[in-house]
């Protein structure tokens, strides 16, 4: 359905809900659906990166600008370095495809105040019990780890109801996943509010 | 997923639409997941009609009573006899199965008034000349006619924004439409607002 504009997909998912996998599994899934987002940072480019290409580069004055400016949809400070999504990455759903931003709890929330227009998901463990055994699964941390990663997780949890829809990912469940996340995309293209000129075509005298 | 409660689906659309090879192009691509409602009604069973299985034959005493304590999610008096959808029909959707409510615009706002819960659908066809075409197709109406139904269509396309989502029938395509009906549901079972339990469950302590 390229006929219709792409929509701004912002996935959320607290640590041990395998978020990337199932990101991964939908671009692998659909790669015709989706765009690809490149977001703007203050940090130097590496060897081998491409302005525009794997960031828009940009100068901390700049960054500042474009923020005060509400041209950035999110930022974050990491490291001492500035990264965010431009707006202007938006005009790639034009073609009808979907834009995906990978986002923590606090930034999900400000998308979808700045642009309400966004169709945001909280990627879920299927209960709390497997949670804590995919965060034990990790590797070799200590009980004090798990306890800690547990509280940051649940603290997460709490803010689902925050986001439009939840889907929960099984064990081995990322494909299917995957596959919910895109029935939401395309039901959420045939929501009235989104389907403004059809409608004025269809009640034209 | 029967785990999941079904959902109430109102569906509505104008004469052209082809809102009924819609439906029972739904009901047979997806038998499993459509539980029948019976309707209410103060007509005499004809014979052969079975009460509870073909309708919940009532007294107009009955019927009116039940109006009355809001035990109708919908109604509507034709021919002198009144025909509507018990409430305690809803108590299907609990096995997991969806409840069809096929219904004009008028009793459409009423419902989703009584019941906000509801997943509401209008079907449209993809442009003002193909539904005139489609109203001319029916057969060997006059001019006068054809104008009489396209305004009647008319005055209930101004109403698709009243409406949760809105899906084309193109040509040939009830197929598609009833597709992208069963999205439209399966995405809603993942909506935040709907999915109570599971948050309950992930953020007890």
């Amino acid at each position: 359905m390229t006929s219709k504009q792409g929509l701004l997909l912002v996935i959320s998912g607290c640590a041990g809900t395998g978020k990337g996998t199932v990101i991964a599994a939908l671009q692998s899934a659909y790669p015709d659906d989706f765009a690809y987002s490149v977001s703007a940072t203050t940090r130097p480019p590496r060897p081998g990166e491409v302005d525009h290409t794997h960031y828009h580069f940009l100068t901390r004055e700049a960054f500042e600008d474009a923020i005060l400016h509400a041209q950035m949809l999110e930022y974050t400070e990491y490291c001492g370095n500035l990264y965010g999504t431009p707006k202007s990455e938006l005009i790639k759903t034009e073609s009808g495809r979907h834009l995906i931003l990978e986002i923590e709890v606090e930034g999900a929330r400000n998308i979808k105040r700045l642009y309400p227009d966004a169709v945001s998901v909280f990627i879920a463990p299927p209960d709390p019990l497997t949670l804590e055994k995919r965060l034990r699964g990790r590797g070799t941390n200590t009980d004090e780890d798990i306890r800690n990663r547990m509280r940051t997780a649940r603290a997460e949890l709490a803010s689902i109801a925050d986001y439009d829809y939840v889907v929960v990912n099984e064990d081995d469940g990322a494909e299917e996943a995957a596959m919910q996340i895109m029935r939401i995309l395309r039901a959420e293209q045939s929501r009235t509010a989104r389907c403004a000129a059809l409608i004025a075509d269809l009640t034209a005298t």
